[in-house]
Formats: structure tokens, C-alpha cells, sequence
């Protein structure tokens, strides 16, 4: 059996309400299978400034840094979206965290559930089996470039990448490409930026330690729409911080709710994990958020801490779910469940 | 009547095929309703690496500043693709066009055809009646911004806005608001991203200026998937180089088909004016390529030129083929036609 600590950023708006059902859900597994997760909960993003003045407290990444793995909810508040000169905001919490823990690896898988066909507004014969992994660069690019203004009032943000920051990333995306379908696409725009000319250089050289998986290499514009056209012709994409950023929101559309898409960030430390949706300040309190999504951000942590029948257990109780349709009301107009509701009917089912 | 000197710029791939029907049923345009339009042909693109040895030789330059509009069809070539860092290639002629006719303003309408709702990926409940107009901005950001590689074989791209670069090209986005349903979204990454600051400043200072218009501001990840979940919700869409290119191309499944999406590309002199598709190397030269998107072109051609009624003309015709399903076989898998019958049914019904 296990001991592990994990350190629990539940952040703003609906995040406290999925962190806490991902927290129900990790604790029926450790019940279940014998292990022991302890829980240490910390601020981070809106509600780390309202406290402390700070999106990032100081105590807050040593807990990080000490941890096994982070959960992490949601960050961010319409007082700061509208704001956008705001000297200290949410998101540059997220980021800070993100660069500390040197979380180069964001992994975001999208599935297309055959029971949840009919709620994408794509057509199901489409993307019926979808089953695809983004590899977004996480801690390079233009999000951490220099940025600022100069003199004469001209905005600038510089992207970079070394060899080495492509390089660390590709190695992981080729070994996750391996052990699926074989299949890796560098999405970069070489025809314009530099940048994505180092990127495809460099993955062209690491193509060959791996020679099972067949590479190909799209533009971004295109690829934004063949993720449309046939999503089902991927299955690893790999590519930078900016173009993952929007293709992974994008390719939300295939699962049919923001609510049901995890991520793990991974790197040198401990890792995070966190659903891709927002914070949904409007729906904060209603128990109307999806927990899905922080509860298969809990299974990919599970899969990350060497616990591959326990994170199975979980996504078949998710499976449960949808099948049994527990869910909440953006998945099911009609009869619908609370936050709550939910993950405890996902909990009672590891 | 007017008299118009057009350069036609056919470049690579289908261009040539596409351009001779806009050229077709601009012709008709003229004898219908009585006006004088010269063509003058030149090279642009891969062919001109292959014939001149640049991609944009001095002589096209030259006559594309002395035309009153420029017609292209389309420019690029996988034996550059594949070579990236191939040191001339066909793109550089675009963009040292844009740049140097000064074509600040890249407008790209979408239009859900009622006719051709089946095509579309998405469900046509979902997209019936979108009627969206991308304002991307052409001759800044990412694009032109200093790129290469430092002495340790970093790669960096600089992307760069000044107030004057974003000022110009909101006016024109406002005005064609004004024009149409009154509402305008900037999209932005302000929450990372200093020059996405700068444009949120520039449009918030200038919107004002114009009561009558709704103004909203979206983050491109959200933008990227709102396009798809709600297309209709969008009436005149603002934003940079790299976002309006990854935009547009995703856009256009909501049209069915690349193969109807229309460009103008507007600017201090004279406008140029492309069908959104590329250059689809593996139809060339077997009449299959859609001519709509470039005869759409021509006709925003017509709306530049002041002829708004011979504009309609050339819609209604191509209305008409939709309707008549005179398509090209991406449109038509039954019986369909080439690309020279549907150019010249379009052009017959002018
Ligand atoms: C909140 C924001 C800074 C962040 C990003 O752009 O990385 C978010 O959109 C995400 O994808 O995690
Ligand atoms: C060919 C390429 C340089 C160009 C661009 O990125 O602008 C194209 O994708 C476009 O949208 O016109």
C-alpha cells in the first residue's frame, strides 16, 4: 500500500465544489484499496490575493514543492478578466506554479463518450471513438517570454525554445504515442515562425529513436480545422504552449461538456492535476458544476502515483455514471443531479 | 461604367484553375453591365522561385502597386512544406506582398449556405444562420516581428503591437459593425499576453466612438470553442495575426467546405482579394477544385470597387448553384461537376 501527500488547491468559483467531490472520490480509493492519501488544502489564485495579496503564497508552493502531487480546481474572477492591467492577478499564480514545479507536460486526453454523443454539437458519426492525448509545452513560449512595453508605447512578448525544452516534451509524447495507436502530429506554424522550425527539426531528429511511431507535422490553422473536420485521425499531438492552449479548449467540443475533460501537468516534481474547464464564477455555490472533470484529473493522478487498477476503478465508476446518466444539468436537462450527487455516486462506485 | 486594371496573381497548385473562373465571371460582370477590367497576369508563389528564382519578384510587386486590386489564387508547395527551413520559400511572397501594399485589414466572411447545412461537420441546428465577418489583423504581430536564432541556438519569434497597428483596423472592424448586427468581439489572450493588453486598451478607448455597437472580449481558448458550440452568437470578430489565421481556418467548417470561403485583404492601397483555401496540391490540374471561394473573392472585389449591385450579382449567382447543386465533388459526392462548369454556370447567371 501507498502514503501519499497531496496538497489540494480548490482556487475560485466552482473550484472548491469539484475539488472537494475528486477528494471524496480519492478517498474511496484509498479505503478501498488500502492506501493512505492525506489532504493539505492551500491557497492559490482569487482567493490567495483576497487573503494574502499574493495569487501564489509563499506557503503555498513549499506545500507544493514537499507534496507528491498537487489538485489543483480553478483560478480566476471576472474582477480581474475585465481588468486586465490589474497589477496582480489570478493566472499569474497559476503560471508562477506551473514554471516552479517545472511543470513542462500538460496532457490532455479527449474522449468521445458514446453515451454523451447526442450533447456535442458535432455531428456523433464524426467523432463517435475519438480518442486523442494533447501534449502542450507548458512552461515555455510566448507565456514566459519577455513581455512589456517600450517607450514609445509598442506592446511586446517575445516566444523562445531551446533544443532542450522541445526536446524533454517530444521524448514523453513519442513514448505516450508507443503505447497507444503509434501515431504522433507536431502542430506548429513552420512555415512563418521560427520557433516551430526548431520544433520540427528537433522532432525529426528524435523520430528516429522510435521508429514504431509514424510522425506527421500540421499547421496550426489546419490542424484547428481537421480537430473539426476528423478528430478521430489523431492520437498524440504534440505542440507548443500558445496552439495547445487553444486547440485543447477547442477540441472540448468532442466530448460534448468542458466539464468532463482532466489534465495532468507533469515534470521534474510533483505533479498537478486539474480539469481543464475554468472557474465558472456564475455557477459558483449552485451545485449545478460538473465534478467529472476533477475526478478524472484524480484518476490521471492515480495513474501517475503507479495505481493503474485504481485509476481504472475510477474511470469505470465515471463510465457508471454517464451510463446510469448521474449527472449534472448541462449533460442532462431533464432529470438532473447535484455537484454533490454525483461524486458521491461516483465515490460509492470504486 | 468603370474601368479597373486587376493584377491576377494565380501562384501554385489549384490557383491558376480557381483564378480563371473569378476571372470568368468577372469578365461576365463587365460586359453585363457595361464596365472595362484588364488582367494582367503574374508570377507569384512557388512558380516564381521556379521561373525567377524569388517568390515575389520585383516585377509583380511592382504591378501590384500600379492595379487598382489584386486577384490571387492561392501559393505554396509540399516541397517546401517539408522543408521548412528551406531558405526561400512560396509564403515569403504573401507576406512580402501584405507588407508592402500595406494590407493591414484581412477580412474573412463565413456564411452557414441554408443549401449546404448537410456538409457541415457540425449539427445543422447548431450553425443555421451564422453570418460572421473575421476582422484579422494582416501586417503585424508574430508574422512580421524579428525571429531567428540566438548564438546558443535558441529560436525566437517577437511579436509586436503599436497603438497606430490596432487603432486602424478597429475602425474598420467597428464600422462594418455599425453596418451589420451592431456587435463586436475582440478576441484576446489579455490574461497572459502584453500586447493582448494593448488591444483590449485600444478597443475599450475607441468603442465610444461608436454607442451603437455591443462590444464583448473573449480568450482565444474560449473563443476557439465557442465558434463551434454557438457560432451565431458572433457578428464581427476582431483580432490579431496568429489568432485570426487559426480562427478563420476553423471557422470554415461551418460553411461545409474551404472550398466557399472568400478573403479580402485591405489596407492603405490597392485591396487584394483570395479564396481562404490553400494551394491543394493534390487536385491540381484535375478540375475538381471549388472555383466559389475565389469567385466570392471577386466579388468582394466588386463591393472595394464601389459596385455593390453587380456584387449582388455575382452572389446571387452563386446562390444559385447551390441550389441548382452545380458543385464540385467535395459538395456533390453524386453527380458533380468541375471546376470549369461551375465557374461558368456562375458566371452565365450574372
Ligand atoms: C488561465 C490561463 C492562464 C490558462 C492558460 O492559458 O494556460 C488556462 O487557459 C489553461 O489552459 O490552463
Ligand atoms: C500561407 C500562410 C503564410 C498564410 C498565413 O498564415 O497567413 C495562410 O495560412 C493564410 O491564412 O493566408
Amino acid at each position: 500500500y501507498l502514503s501519499k501527500r497531496i496538497v489540494v488547491l480548490p482556487g475560485d468559483g466552482v473550484g472548491p465544489e469539484v475539488c472537494g467531490e475528486a477528494v471524496r472520490v480519492l478517498k474511496a480509493v484509498a479505503e478501498r484499496f488500502g492506501h493512505r492519501f492525506t489532504f493539505d488544502y492551500r491557497l492559490m489564485g482569487a482567493c490567495a490575493i483576497d487573503a494574502t495579496g499574493s495569487p501564489l503564497p509563499e506557503a503555498t508552493l513549499d506545500a507544493c514543492h514537499q507534496a507528491d502531487a498537487v489538485l489543483l480546481g480553478a483560478i480566476g474572477d471576472p474582477k480581474y478578466d475585465n481588468n486586465p492591467s490589474a497589477k496582480v492577478r489570478p493566472e499569474q499564480g497559476l503560471l508562477a506554479l506551473r514554471k516552479s514545479l517545472g511543470l513542462y507536460a500538460n496532457i490532455r486526453p479527449v474522449t468521445a463518450y458514446e453515451q454523451l454523443l447526442e450533447f456535442s454539437p458535432l455531428r456523433p458519426e464524426r467523432i463517435a471513438g475519438t480518442d486523442l492525448l494533447i501534449f502542450r509545452e507548458l512552461t515555455g513560449g510566448v507565456y514566459f517570454g519577455e513581455k512589456g512595453r517600450t517607450p514609445d508605447g509598442t506592446a511586446f512578448d517575445h516566444c523562445t525554445y531551446n533544443r532542450e525544452e522541445i526536446t524533454r516534451i517530444a521524448h514523453r509524447a513519442f513514448r505516450a504515442a508507443q503505447g497507444r495507436r503509434q501515431q504522433l502530429t507536431l502542430v506548429d506554424k513552420a512555415n512563418v515562425l521560427e520557433t516551430s522550425r526548431l520544433w520540427r527539426e528537433v522532432v525529426q531528429g528524435i523520430a528516429p529513436d522510435y521508429p514504431e511511431v509514424a510522425v506527421d507535422y500540421l499547421f496550426v490553422d489546419n490542424a484547428a480545422m481537421q480537430l473539426i473536420l476528423n478528430p478521430r485521425q489523431f492520437d498524440v499531438i504534440l505542440t507548443e504552449n500558445m496552439f495547445g492552449d487553444i486547440l485543447s479548449d477547442e477540441a472540448s467540443v468532442i466530448a460534448g461538456s468542458l466539464g468532463l475533460l482532466p489534465s495532468a501537468s507533469l515534470g521534474d516534481g510533483a505533479g498537478l492535476f486539474e480539469p481543464v474547464h475554468g472557474s465558472y464564477p456564475q455557477a459558483k455555490g449552485k451545485g449545478i458544476a460538473n465534478p467529472i472533470a476533477a475526478i478524472l484529473s484524480a484518476a490521471m493522478m492515480l495513474e501517475y502515483f503507479g495505481l493503474p487498477d485504481e485509476a481504472r476503478a475510477v474511470r469505470a465508476a465515471v463510465e457508471n455514471a454517464l451510463s446510469e446518466e448521474v449527472l449534472t444539468p448541462e449533460l442532462s436537462p431533464g432529470a438532473s443531479y447535484t455537484t454533490e450527487q454525483v461524486g458521491s455516486f461516483i465515490a460509492y462506485g470504486v
